[in-house]
């Protein structure tokens, strides 16, 4: 019945746009009451997004089995299952964007639904790195930026119409936070002010060695950069 | 006229709550008729955050002039117009932000705000990134990450009442995405690929130097973390 309702709200919104439809037009469509569409979606715009309180259990169930992960893999990790959601229907999902663009009202309701992803996995993130100095701080800038770079892959593949690879768009872009924020217990993103192994001592027992030479007073940025260079990911 | 209405509409929402507040019922503490309202405000809403649309057009000025300066430097500048537009008013902001805690139509409203923001600072780095590889997702990422850390710094003030520093609160918070994101020209927020000014070069002019050795294959963060131990910032 939910899935009934939603279909035939979706293709009179397609077929005469969101604002001209109303509740009792879909209802009529679907061939049930009034008060059918009431009991499944709050609203018009619920009906239009009819998965995302399923993910947003989905995704706060992943959160709790992954205590034992690096806490920005794990929030990366639990920001594909939105992918996913979409990938899972290319074409319905390459509509209902291009819908969304045209109406106000479906963007502030993205919004809403974009924030409550953000808020939950900013909540994980939290509790992960509660106790370390400034972990609210941290944990909601990691989340907030997960959710942008997560959205850009999604945008870019909802834009080429659902034809490329959807999991690699959201790879790549998660890729860019996990470089800059990626920890395992520790690195940007982990507990800071908490002293590494030494990674001479890794060194040793690799082998293979880079030496770098760096003023006191070097911005970090041009010390990672020279990092980088030499460890070949520049 | 516009400030003799916001301030009747503010009145009245704290005094009988925001839904229970009519347009009728504002233009008649103010005086005023019922068209006036519209004329300066296109919803309630508007009228509980009447210095945004400002806001947004001084943030924009303030970009358009800040093309010679760091990307990232320049944005958290921007973004620190919005903490100054709530700091020069604190009585009003912390208010306000109560007020918004408890109508969900005014959260909504405050989100479309923030994405806003949000969309200007990107802009600004999508242009100075262009033509940079993965120049548009980092513009989001970092534009996502200094919006969060700037909310944080200027919840934390609110929170507090209005009673501590402002900008010191977001001058933390923003200090954390410099620290990650900011750049000269190059860095992870400028141009990756680009081969910066050797450090080493450095050392000769400024004499203090620090001797790191580390695996060819260790993870960024690790080699991170031990700079910054050395550098005495971890």
């Amino acid at each position: 019945m939910r899935e009934v309702l939603a279909e035939a709200a979706f293709q009179l919104f397609l077929e005469r746009g969101f604002e001209q439809t109303t509740v009792d037009d879909i209802v009529a469509r679907a061939g049930v009451g009034r008060r059918s569409f009431f009991r499944y979606f709050p609203s018009k715009e619920d009906a239009v997004f009819p998965d995302h309180d399923r993910c947003l259990a989905d995704m706060t169930a992943y959160l709790d089995a992954a205590e034992d992960e690096d806490p920005v893999a794990a929030v990366c990790d639990a920001a594909r299952l939105v992918l996913r959601m979409y990938a899972a229907n290319p074409e319905f999902s390459v509509q209902r964007y291009r819908l969304t663009r045209e109406v106000p009202g479906l963007r502030t309701y993205e919004l809403s639904v974009v924030r409550r992803y953000e808020r939950t996995l900013a909540g994980y993130l939290r509790a992960r790195y509660a106790g370390t100095p400034d972990g609210g701080l941290r944990a909601e800038v990691i989340a907030a930026a997960v959710v942008a770079a997560h959205n850009n892959g999604l945008r870019t593949w909802l834009r080429s119409g659902g034809a490329d690879d959807p999991e690699a768009a959201v790879d790549h872009a998660l890729g860019l936070v996990r470089e800059v924020w990626g920890s395992g217990a520790g690195g940007a993103g982990g507990v800071r002010g908490q002293a590494p192994a030494p990674v001479s001592e890794q060194a040793a027992a690799e082998g293979e060695v880079i030496v770098i030479v760096a003023p006191k007073g070097a911005p970090m940025w041009r010390v990672v950069q020279s990092i980088e260079s030499a460890l070949g990911e520049g």
